[in-house]
């Protein structure tokens, strides 16, 4: 038997329902916002990915060459596909713009519980504006977007990677070494973190400097910290337009520093409790990429969530998805009821009601078990006296009621 | 500048809400036909196109290697992949099972007009019932896929593969030889079939049986070359089913061969003529490939829909698809008025309604212009006017009209 590959999904119809509801809710959120769809290629030259992350991404890509010998690679994100069809075709729009997308993105690593190799992404970018407006706009929208889709429980962190370049800067902590300190801070791991800057030579005081910038928790402690108003003073703006954007509860974290580099500025993140160890589910902020993909200078922010957690997160808190569901059945009770039977099931079909036919000949009992496994609300069932009334024997699956109606009471029936 | 990869491409807003409509309306007729959504993994195991195409299709394939050192390959179509789930997992669920899709697919080959390296197909397989009555209805599918969705012209063409078969054996002409002759009849080229034929050393009878055989436009004709009751009959009975679907025209057309191997029995394409050259949108019928892929024998049936070509169709045809567009643009005719032009902005995407602000602290006149481009349906004007009065100015951008009224009236007018 051939199977699927390693740490890829199957979605059979169930749980392909709730994706499709998942996504029709954000999009219908995202355009709410003023944002529209886009979409690119599944793959990318190759230098697209590792122009902003190095060639060390490669490792985590799958990439292939194509017949003229160019290097691709399947997406890993969706951030760097859309900012090069802006600069490819787009950097003549009236500003601001506003894209959204779903797509699967490709990672190439070990899969483990909750990482596909394959998995999905709703995102979107903002392109030419980046007043506090504007950000906190982007962040209501990240909000809603989960809040829409029916999620109980989530909790918001926001910060500034200006702030901390800053703290660094004026401990004189160089940039080769800020790299080996950002995993213990992504990952909070400030015992760690201390102990690693004390075996590496640091003093007492810049270690504790750094250590106490990473735990405020408001703004008024970062100013202890960051003494700038040029930067504190846009992003306390930005926090005071959240509640008018209806975000009435988030934190303000100063050790976010996100794995992508090309970040700068306000960056924040949004979590599931019910997701447990892997529980982030959405990450983004304001970054630069248009020049490196040779563009004209342009602010750009943006995020992205992750689709497939965002499912996990919903039946984890025991949202009730809306079920899909078969309006009737209709069953000819014999060979010679089968065109009345398609004349019915057509009609309901010309009105868009999803309907099926038994067409198997089977027995009316059969039909009905049948029926049943496929959660059909109503079975039809049309014989001779039917036929010769015009008329349909319609059975309610769930309450057991039975009754004949005209075609017309029926198509009623069903669409109400 | 770092360009999309060589025949792939970019869906900016307005193609991109064209295919969103074009989808949309496709899931709907799927669903109201009784068929049932699933996806499956963008790549697969190599093993899983090779084990019904051959090694051939490798230099058709984007294939690659996992860290386990396992091939797998981009999919070039989802008939495959979807059999596979179903051995994989879904084989013991009540027959019928009727499934469909959207999915891009790949195809590793010299791009030219209207063939992409990446395209989208739409399509369905049916499991567990081949009666003619379930094969008219699968076709009655396609044909109300594509006029659901808007087309005007297409043309539907049916075959059997059982047919051709029985007339090569009658003729004697064997396996190995039967290949050389496909591609002269799947594209039609009856005249250079002849003399292929000639130059291979056929009989004149055996050439005028075959041409003959291949020139029936209907069912009476084909008895002429076909004399087997068990091959005609349930063909003419699913013929005479189509009406019964709503299906008044098509024809007859005994030199479908389709190009892929595991095909069988009953086949058809649909055209749109508005496409030209490269008219085909649609293909299907009877296969072969659950035993293939390790399952246990069962009648399957489906067909696939060229998403992008159904697009293009319909804007050749002149297709008014609906546009997407932005119900309200609200501009703050000053700082001061933000939060209030915040408060409405939320209101209305509190109902959904599609919505956007001016963030940018621009001039009114600006505002004006980009609302305009942004084809927003209503500028919604607050200044200190309207805050004191708790009202808006809405200015419709089409009539030119403009009036003073509530935020609840504003949401009624933008809602209905």
């Amino acid at each position: 038997m051939i199977q699927r590959p390693r740490g890829t999904q199957d979605f059979p119809p169930e749980q392909m329902a709730k994706r499709r509801f998942v996504e029709n809710s954000m999009r219908v959120t995202f355009k709410s916002f003023g944002y529209s769809e886009v979409q690119t290629p599944t793959f990318e030259h190759l230098e697209l990915f590792t122009a902003k992350s190095g060639e060390g991404i490669i490792d985590e890509l799958y990439a292939f060459k194509d017949k003229g010998g160019r290097d691709l690679a399947l997406r890993p994100e969706l951030t760097a596909p859309v900012i090069r069809m802006y600069v490819e075709k787009l950097q003549m729009d009236p500003k601001p713009l506003k894209f959204f997308y779903f797509g699967n993105c490709f990672r190439y690593d070990r899969p483990q519980k909750g990482r596909y190799r394959e998995f999905m992404q709703a995102g979107c970018e903002l392109i030419g504006c980046d007043s506090p407006a504007a950000l906190a706009e982007l962040v209501a929208l990240a909000w809603f977007l989960l809040k829409n889709v029916g999620l109980k429980n989530i909790v918001l962190r926001i910060g500034n990677l200006d702030f901390i370049s800053r703290v660094l800067d004026d401990l004189d902590i160089k940039e080769g070494v800020r790299k080996k300190l950002f995993p213990f801070i992504d990952k909070k791991q400030f015992d760690e973190l201390e102990v690693f800057m004390g075996n590496e030579g640091f003093s007492g005081e810049q270690i504790s400097s750094l250590l106490g910038f990473l735990k405020c928790s408001d703004v008024d402690e970062v100013k202890g910290f960051v003494n700038d108003d040029n930067l504190i003073k846009p992003f306390e703006e930005m926090l005071s337009l959240l509640p008018m954007f209806g975000i009435e509860k988030y934190m303000v974290d100063t050790s976010i520093v996100r794995g992508l580099d090309y970040y700068k500025g306000m960056v924040f993140e949004i979590e599931a409790p019910a997701l447990g160890a892997e529980k982030q589910l959405c990450g983004g902020g304001v970054y630069d990429l248009v020049p490196l993909f040779g563009g004209k200078q342009v602010s750009t922010a943006g995020f992205a969530v992750g689709f497939d957690r965002t499912v996990v997160a919903l039946e984890n808190e025991g949202y009730s998805f809306p079920e899909e569901r078969l309006k009737a059945y209709v069953v000819p009770i014999d060979n010679d009821s089968l065109p009345y039977a398609l004349k019915v099931t057509m009609e309901c079909r010309g009105l868009k009601i999803p309907v099926d036919v038994d067409l198997t000949g089977r027995s009316v009992a059969k039909s009905l078990k049948y029926a049943n496994s496929r959660k059909a609300e109503n079975v039809v069932i049309v014989g001779e006296r039917e036929r010769e009334t015009k008329t349909v024997t319609v059975k309610n699956m769930e309450t057991g009621e039975q009754k004949n109606v005209t075609i017309g009471e029926l198509l009623k029936v069903l669409k109400g």
